[in-house]
């Protein structure tokens, strides 16, 4: 059949997270790894046999020779985040579906443009949050749907933070204003926000705080910053990120009737199975010395880890354009946009006195 | 031996809570169920026989009346936080102790003439703050002191809610501004700053900022808010608290090293026995895909219930004062007054535009 004919799919750059993503392509039943590309051929060749690239995958010294490439037909794009704009409309022109690493731009308006090149060209746009392609996520989702048992949202806390050691915060990317120039808030407080958009349907808030006292390195990148977002109907979601703590990874989704929890949102603790907690209509003994009802605690089986699902989907939207003249989907790059659009108010409000931003759609 | 005698405690109204803590002072070893006074003879007589007082207690119909008992050496106040200044400073007039349901004053101006009149009469206060009394409570601050598994202190997180019902809403003391006017902030919220503070040993912080979008009902008493902390040295904490979403009861706090995650930290799931979560220098394998270290569980045993153990601390100061001369114990009131201090600054800076409030302490 023509459709398990797999998607021939070039890595562009050797980025930490372009290990993961090429173990996932490996895996993903209808994608191959086809070729790497870094601004040094030696690093290209390195990663290739490092990762166990296929032997017929090719090796390019340059971005612009994959993306030359007519044998290619997408690309994963882990480059630094300032350098995406560039890389991405370039590759959209090349007529390269992408897979671009989160955050897809350093603001929405660079977003827009990078998007405009994508469907200009006829091809796929998609970022790279894994967490949103788990089992677990569709379970999750049923439950917050569910108005028997979740009632109506409320309220929503997310914490994602991690430890950066001394060599991190002198010399990763993700500290550096001219390549992951967003800091936390562009690596853990993405997810942290993709998560609260998840659980509010996708319906942009209508205003966004920054919580006080971010602390930003010297060459002023963020490295803790928290948000409260508000929405028309009372519904608040709270996040915070840092690079400054000890790893933790809460998303709590409070309803009227339940509540959902769960402590490795972003990166389940095993890659065959995920769990979370729900705790519905809850009840104390008469003293209220004792619960009568207990947090349940559900396990998703999953065959394929979630990174291997999430380039499963994109190279089925890719086959689907490629050999069924099918539309670029705009299902998942409006997810991407509006969590870029809340990004870039949390920088708004935090430039502004800690001012609520009014979020436009 | 003289301190096997009982410390004889009346109790002040029949609100809800008194139920529990009547139970609480049945079960303390070192304290006797003496007397209960309520505005209604009959009513005080029903909450007797209801909670199984001893044949030998007695009920009075006043509160005035059960003051002036020689033979009660110490209250319980359950009283709305309003009527707390009255009542608290006759009770120390009258020389008897006093254990105050929290929040103990509606403002910390008020507290302090409620401590004026202890100190000035030779007698203890304690606020109702049962957790603090749980071994499980004192095994999580090992955690937190041991600066090789939890590093330095961070962010703090806590969120405490239940959903109220419209009875609830309509008529519960907690919504009324002449009874327990600081509604949510001062019941849930009231547990929220007092375990922030619990984390932080108590250190107050440098300013509190409430967050936007807090929910008054009609007669302007708080449904639901949150606040950030904030230290010089950088230490954060959040907080949201509300009668308007599923019951949730979360406290996370997150060192350099070590992160305690807990969710029902206020009143454990079990009464003999209670858990809590520790993860320590958690580390993922080599592409991130799975965690290498989990979250442990411990789980601590108690043969007296939380509330027992705060009356049996009560009981203790009180018979040390009475028996051996002591003087009133002045670090629980410290504790309970900080806590007050926080909860007087969110309600300043939510009357202040949401502005920080710096806290002199």
């Amino acid at each position: 059949m023509a459709d398990v004919i797999p998607i021939r799919i070039g890595v562009l750059g050797c980025a930490e997270i372009a290990r993961k993503v090429s173990r996932a392509i490996q895996l993903a039943p209808n994608a191959t790894l086809s070729a790497i590309a870094s601004r040094s051929l030696d690093k290209a060749a390195a990663f290739a046999r490092a990762n166990r690239f296929p032997p017929d995958a090719k090796v390019y010294g340059s971005y612009e020779a994959l993306l030359e490439d007519p044998d290619i037909d997408a690309v994963h794009m882990p480059l630094p985040t300032s350098l995406h704009l560039r890389w991405a409309v370039l590759a959209a022109q090349k007529k390269k579906h992408l897979l671009v690493e989160k955050p897809p731009a350093m603001n929405v308006a660079e977003f827009d443009k990078i998007v405009e090149a994508c469907w200009d060209n006829g091809v796929q746009i998609m970022d790279g949050t894994m967490w949103l392609h788990h089992p677990r996520t569709h379970k999750m989702k049923e439950f917050l749907n569910d108005t028997e048992r979740f009632g109506k949202p409320a309220l929503v806390n997310s914490c994602f933070t991690l430890l950066a050691d001394s060599d991190f915060l002198k010399n990763d990317i993700r500290v550096k204003p001219d390549l992951d120039g967003l800091g936390t808030l562009g690596d853990l407080g993405w997810y942290c926000i993709n998560a609260i958009l998840w659980a509010a349907d996708y319906e942009l808030p209508e205003t966004v705080a920054a919580l006080r006292a971010p602390v930003h390195n010297d060459a002023g990148v963020l490295l803790s910053c928290g948000a409260s977002l508000h929405w028309r109907d009372g519904r608040i979601a709270n996040f915070h990120t840092s690079f400054l703590s000890n790893l933790t990874m809460n998303l709590t989704v409070t309803g009227t009737k339940g509540t959902l929890h769960l402590t490795d949102f972003n990166i389940p603790q095993r890659e065959d199975q995920a769990s979370f907690t729900t705790l519905v209509n809850p009840k104390y003994n008469d003293l209220r010395t004792t619960w009568l009802s207990l947090p349940i605690e559900h396990t998703i089986e999953t065959a394929l880890p979630q990174e291997t699902l999430m380039v499963e989907e994109f190279a089925r939207l890719v086959a689907g354009i490629k050999r069924n003249g099918s539309k670029p989907d705009k299902t998942w790059p409006a997810i991407s946009r509006k969590t870029q659009l809340v990004l870039d108010a949390v920088i708004a409000s935090i430039e502004n006195g800690f001012e609520p931003i009014e979020i436009l759609g």
